[in-house]
């Protein structure tokens, strides 16, 4: 069998989505940037049937941070994202949280999976930052080889149910002459995020140092460059934690759900 | 208090929309085509709790035939979308059905409520219509004095859960040279339908006789125009119709929800 560790970026980036997915099931590891170029990654939220209708319309009312590219229902482990793959087992790393409290990061979700279990596959901007850079923009965190930063900022999302929190944002430095360039460029995916919600001044989201992001890694501002905001895949997650379900499962940082739909399929004119 | 039979045309369509949902909200019935000019008028489908995960799946899944401009959920009566209203007294005219068997067209919910209802309220084309005759595009039903022919498809609707259906289309006559137009600018309304589905050849949607719709009323086909198909708000309701739920609620047609939303805020770039 191939082994991911052993591959270089171009083997990684020319598997299939199929391959990627049958080496992870196989018990492979790895983070999942750079892996199928070209094809759409997602984030994970998988919760229990009770908790479903709640987490579908937070995503209703918070469609820039909870895009929804596909639901399975409950028994279900399949659909047309991931062809001839399940998603118990497809993913690099799964996080499970019990009463709100990660108790486990598995790699296969077999022994935890339950036949009222719904999948909730949310785009991940992983989709638009190829677009930025085939357009000449470069993106930060991927230059210095780290984790895009993340913030909670004071903008509530709207509740839904049971489910409430704070908006998350994502930033990433673009050059001033470039910032209208980046609006343009992302605003044509509105199925992973879309157009940013905030442009400069990070005090006015609540956000005190943007040298010490609530989740993934601090990036240098380049001189010229100011920060852009977009709103995050990490907010419907956060979300659901702060409403302790009994049972809630979702990937593990930078680990996705690798898909079969291709990057410009959520292209829009 | 007002009387709108005996308003004209102007009057009507001056109408704030809180003014036209008091007047009905007092008992008066009359279709909303026309009233409360620039605001978006909606579809509704009031379903109990236990469906509301699968129609809110159905809508997420049919974007194109379901737009889902809110949500109340159980317990709810009102929102931003109709400050200061009732969704049990604001609409003029409401169908209940039981076992998906029409039992009663009120004008007054309140005797049929229940504290687990959940209110889905749908786009509808009146938007888009407006900014085709703003554009010089005439509507032929609205010329003549009609309602817009539907019709069953042989396009089924993606399914989620218990709810599945045909895909129903409303059609408009388009003169050839401004097919493309229409396209465009109905294109702009995701909210309300977006898009045409099928533009010429009714028989490969499985439509044998345009004069013969399922829904609405036939309109005559101008020489130099050819039928434009768009997805009808008709398709929820008719899915969840055919899942037979033991209590479900809609607008009469043609008497529909007026909301506080412009037009123009469903319009994208």
């Amino acid at each position: 069998m191939l082994d991911l560790q052993s591959m270089n970026n171009v083997e990684k980036s020319a598997m299939s989505p199929r391959e990627a997915r049958e080496l992870f099931r196989a018990g492979q590891v790895l983070p999942t940037a750079g892996i199928s170029a070209g094809y759409a990654q997602a984030n994970l939220m998988i919760v229990p049937q009770q908790l479903a209708f709640d987490v579908l319309l937070f995503a209703q009312r918070n469609p820039k941070s909870c895009p929804i590219l596909g639901v399975l229902e409950a028994g279900q482990t399949s659909s047309e994202l991931l062809a001839g793959g399940d998603i118990r087992t497809d993913v690099p790393k799964y996080v499970v949280y019990e009463d709100g409290v990660k108790v486990a990061e598995p790699t296969d979700l077999r022994e935890y999976w339950r036949d009222d279990l719904v999948t909730f596959i949310v785009g991940c901007s992983f989709t638009f930052e190829t677009a930025l850079m085939e357009n000449g923009i470069s993106v930060a965190h991927i230059d210095q080889g780290v984790n895009v930063p993340m913030y909670k900022t004071n903008r509530r999302s709207t509740t839904a149910g049971t489910i409430s929190g704070p908006m998350v944002v994502s930033m990433r430095p673009i050059p001033a002459a470039r910032v209208a360039d980046a609006v343009r460029i992302t605003s044509r995916y509105p199925a992973v995020h879309g157009a940013p919600v905030h442009i400069g001044n990070p005090g006015e989201l609540g956000i005190e140092d943007l040298a010490a992001p609530d989740f993934g890694d601090p990036v240098e501002i380049p001189e010229e460059s100011i920060p852009v905001f977009w709103a995050c895949g990490v907010t419907p997650q956060a979300a659901v934690m702060e409403s302790r379900p009994a049972l809630a499962i979702g990937h593990a940082p930078g680990h996705m759900l690798i898909t079969d739909i291709r990057d410009t399929e959520y292209q829009v004119p």
